[in-house]
């Protein structure tokens, strides 16, 4: 089994991948999160991966309109708990380090620790392409900031570990396959597992539009989990929802509530149904 | 009248403070956005002004969270036309470029062109910062991408303008200034003026608590023109809600809309009711 990530080796999503799917999988990292979906849709990986929402930041928007406009659907979501690690080279140290270098999010969520140490901010692509990144430039005053698997893949020296301002820090995977795949995912205890359904939708010029869609899940006693909304970025200051909600597409209700919901929005597409997953706040 | 705004001279925050107040006013650019606001709520500044979404790539979703958390309150709102240009150095030349410096979102916007032009892309902090740095590195294969009006503040060639893969490119700013402060903006025919009110809150933990919001504002025929969700960071994986509509505050509709949304949601702050901003697309 064949799994496409955004990153290098090291990388959060490489660990969600492992998280998930166990260590018996193939892993192929690549550099452009579109890029991870035609890997999938030119059937070179049977899965791919992408991170869509963290706790604190909220949305990878770039990923989460993949899932809304091409031809994928969700087959399984897992929870990551984030730990930022500093890392430096051989032989460096916490106090001599000047810069630190990651990608934006990573130093936006460990700025304190960076603010009292007196560590100046490098933006980089990245969390794992920054260890390889300070590796190439071997300067002692630059040091990256990534997850705690980096460290058995880059020759570095562990400085710091959960250095992020906010503990409780989660970032949410989903897993995904070609929209025609029949694949699903084995699971022990299937009759169970709780499933979750991801949809998304343009609303039709009509007032009330939103509400008229909500009703539908109430009346179907369907428990929305998330709702958030993306720009069109043809028809500028309209959206498209994208909404989570718990239920299987073929129960009978989330059938109803999807032939309603066509009478009421345009280009529904449901993105997948799939077992909800859990993450335990420490 | 002194306004502070995210970035250096010759950026999109700076031309859209000057398209909506005109140019007799004093602009300060600050590096942080949060530091905007602390000069606004230090009387540093009489108003800051922060982009908060793009019609592309969505929500600018550091500064949603600013409106949504701090004591300031939204007094204005302008949308700006994005027309990305590359810079390069005096002399140099679209076809000796190699790499081109600007904020990961400009990038990502122009990467249609950087492709074709075999162009490599390095993230900078933001987009008049990057025509800074390129002087600095005096590196004549090295452009950056920032908007029209940072030619006027940068030694710099314009190599090519409107570079941006999608030609109806917007982002909307809102002008802010303290939350207790009593200040509007003077208008012409303020009578005829259509407000906007933004507002914020969590959902109380009931079913369907968003519905039973959303009804409210169907009730007094309130038109929604936005509803986004942000990460509550204390909570993961629980939003507040950040909704714009058609109306005044202190309209009876609108008093009564906010009366019933006391009773279903928490947290409700009302961030401000200002006029409403139009944009024109080509």
């Amino acid at each position: 089994m064949k799994v496409a990530f955004q990153g290098i080796v090291g990388a959060y999503s490489e660990a969600a991948a492992y998280k998930m799917l166990g260590s018996n999988i193939t892993v192929q990292g690549i550099e452009d999160s579109h890029e991870v979906v035609n890997q999938v849709i030119e059937r070179k990986c049977d899965y791919g991966i992408l991170p869509v929402e963290n706790s604190i930041v909220g949305l990878v928007d770039i990923n989460i309109d993949l899932f809304i406009y091409q031809n994928i659907k969700i087959i399984g979501e897992v929870y990551l708990q984030i730990d930022h690690c500093l890392y430096g080279l051989k032989g460096s140290s916490l106090d001599k380090l000047k810069f630190a270098l990651s990608h934006p999010i990573a130093l936006g969520q460990c700025k304190d620790f960076l603010v009292k140490h007196q560590i100046k901010t490098m933006p980089f692509y990245d969390t794992a392409g920054s260890c390889q990144e300070i590796l190439e430039r071997n300067d002692p005053s630059i040091g990256a900031i990534a997850g705690p698997n980096a460290l058995k893949h880059f020759n570095l020296d562990l400085l710091q570990s959960n250095i992020q301002s906010v503990k409780n820090n989660f970032t949410r995977f989903l897993l995904f396959t070609r929209l025609d795949e029949k694949t699903s995912l084995d699971l022990e205890n299937s009759e169970k597992v709780v499933y979750k359904t991801s949809i998304s939708f343009r609303l039709a010029h009509k007032p009330s539009a939103l509400l008229t869609c909500l009703q539908n899940f109430a009346k179907q006693q369907l428990n929305l989990t998330k709702i958030q909304s993306r720009p069109n970025p043809h028809n500028p200051f309209t959206y498209y929802f994208f909404i989570d909600f718990i239920g299987k597409e073929l129960d009978q209700n989330v059938q109803e509530c999807l032939k309603e919901l066509l009478q009421c929005c345009e280009d529904l597409k449901v993105i997948g149904s799939y077992p909800q997953s859990q993450f335990k706040i420490s």
